[in-house]
């Protein structure tokens, strides 16, 4: 067959808007930060929440740093409670004593997808608001995945589930 | 559910070794690289296939730099005729015109995951080699995943599919 390559082929459309949030606690690196806000904005995502210092590096969250509305919170614990209201299930992505795997996860359309620190994880404060964890299997070293390619391949299982939003 | 952060929980096992073998066109970034490395060998490969200056930052490969094999090659063409030889199921990942979605892709076990240049993508005398092409859908802006979150997806999804080596 031939193959030609296309640069920036035409997006796909959503037949509704993601019902899918990411959140993110504070994060040690605004390149990670930058790097889950262009893939959240790739994933048809229309905003992100995120905590602490969170300034994005243009360079890397390209045009995803425009197209994404970045809300900053001080902390995560009412924000989490809030959209608990708002019927978001609260999913977080972690290593954890109950984390079910994201191979078989399904996730449900309005998810609060929750993003620990790269060093320290979910703190406790913020796991004990959680309804499920997920984690992504490991089979070889360093034993963990960085936390945007983590973020990323989360980010594809629910799109995957969700084609259409 | 009490959720108890567990940092570098123990790794599966593989029944046997994963029959996916990454393959890097020469990137403009050794961050994507050494990105690439360390999402590739948490998922169990043992080996990469590189070209051009394959330097390796080990701050970010972490020990992926170690466990897993760095083949560099001048170029890529004989290395791809060779890898078809042995089996390998050349499968690129792109838009192109003939692109199948991930989404819906069935990975062969024996399989090179070929993937291009951040800005060129792979060059026609590259994709002419390939069986299939996968891309990764879309649906905002910049309209296109930074190379190591495309490959962290693509490994995710070979691996959904072949959850024991």
């Amino acid at each position: 067959m031939a193959f030609e390559h296309l640069r920036h082929k035409p997006p796909r459309t959503l037949a509704r808007p993601r019902g899918l949030l990411v959140v993110c606690a504070p994060l040690r690196s605004n390149v990670n930060l930058s790097r889950i806000v262009r893939a959240a904005s790739c994933c048809g995502l229309d905003r992100i929440v995120c905590t602490g210092q969170a300034k994005l590096d243009r360079k890397i969250a390209r045009d995803g740093a425009d197209a994404i509305a970045v809300e900053v919170h001080r902390t995560l614990s009412p924000v989490l409670q809030r959209l608990r209201e708002e019927g978001y299930r609260l999913v977080g992505l972690e290593q954890t004593t109950e984390s079910q795997s994201l191979h078989a996860y399904e996730f449900r359309r309005r998810t609060a997808l929750v993003i620990g620190n790269e060093r320290t994880g979910l703190t406790p404060d913020l796991l004990r608001l959680l309804d499920d964890v997920v984690e992504i299997p490991v089979w070889g070293l360093p034993y963990s995945y960085n936390v945007a390619t983590a973020a990323a391949m989360a980010l594809y299982e629910y799109c995957r589930q969700f084609p259409d939003g």
